[in-house]
């Protein structure tokens, strides 16, 4: 069974649109912030370097179901696990829920890359130490 | 052969991010804003009155996939189609290029909806004259 | 000597910019973000209902001066203080720093008002309650 | 007597927050693209290299008093002017309009700065090109 890493946001009023829902780009930005917490948790930070370029995780696709509606001031719990742990990338699944209340559900799949000026972003093999740090929240295949 | 709406925007400084890229949120925001401007090009807005409540189009889903970069200042062109014109709910495919290269490409699904306060959003058939005006923008199935 | 009511945020990367560091209207959310958590502090909401309409706070004003330079995942202190608490309209003031070094100073001002639809927002006297709540974190005039 | 360089912007519905009106933070956004717009119209983009740094413009001060209200959809007019062209900085009013009421005005200053990784933007003295370019619209002093 993998582990979950759970944190919690708070819906703010520039989340909010003039329907007085969560606007539905905000769980994207949300989805995100989730995963920079979770790479902090385990030591490591969404952007890095290693002398001489940038280490990152660009994005290759990102998406969200909605299935409940939440407001302004809302304190949503958010819980991320690893629905894929590859050799290059990692495929994260964020369920937002209020209270017993199931809100969305997103998925977002980055590949990790090394990201040099005026060429496209190359991928690689993702560190050893990050992959071990991963593990426990990656679903077994 | 089905017809597409075409329109473009701008790369803005805000929609950048420290990676120098547009961030992956601000394609949403932008699908958001073509389906509004097409809205209004076939003479509707996204938010309606019929006296008593409001009619909108609440998303049950988004989701885009990225397959190139984009920076401050790039105007892109955006490419709407309609893969699925139901009864009560419209799935919007919008194509993101940059010249001759393809940026991303995204999907939305909205429903027609009652909205009240203190109501879940209640779903209703599509009124038959937005269903005339979407009809030539969407794939025979 | 009045009170001040601290907290802190994190620069997320949707606050970035190509630039590399947190985006100049970034600061107005934080901003918002405070003076939000003040008055949920204080055990009000920034949007209250009498049963009839909406009472909430515009703001008439609002502007920041940029003294440092902020990045991706610093974590800022962020230091409200009232330096205006009048019957109908408080004007807040608030610090930004990182460690030892000032990043910004902000001020917004807000008036009470009564929202109706279709009509312009009304001003109120700001209920008693709230104005003993405010009144140690205000200068003395 | 001054030129202004006048253009038009939207409000989308990610700019509208809760209480249905557009929010006081999209108009710092929309000034931002206003300024950059008028550096197009003149040639130049706000971020420039010169072979071995980039040129740019940090603000070092916004403001904006908000004197009526916007909606959705609203389509706003925006007139910038320069107010001071100074040495080394630019500072520019905007004017939002809806039709023949005035929505906000506001202020930015920016200054002409070197900006190279790992130490602090060092300001220049703006190119002689730009300085002519600007002149036709700034206020005589």
């Amino acid at each position: 069974m993998s582990k979950s890493f759970r944190t919690q946001r708070r819906v703010e009023f520039r989340d909010t649109d003039a329907a007085g829902l969560m606007h539905f780009t905000a769980f994207f930005t949300k989805m995100e912030e989730v995963e920079h917490e979770f790479l902090r948790h385990l030591g490591f930070s969404v952007v890095m370097y290693d002398g001489t370029a940038k280490l990152s995780w660009p994005r290759v696709s990102a998406k969200c179901d909605y299935t409940g509606a939440t407001r302004f001031e809302d304190l949503l719990d958010l819980e991320l696990r690893i629905s894929r742990l590859g050799e290059k990338s990692v495929t994260y699944d964020i369920a937002f829920s209020l209270g017993e209340q199931s809100i969305a559900t997103g998925q977002v799949i980055t590949v990790y890359c090394r990201i040099e000026p005026d060429v496209p972003p190359r991928s690689l093999p993702i560190p050893k130490e990050m992959t071990e740090g991963m593990q426990p929240y990656a679903l077994a295949e």
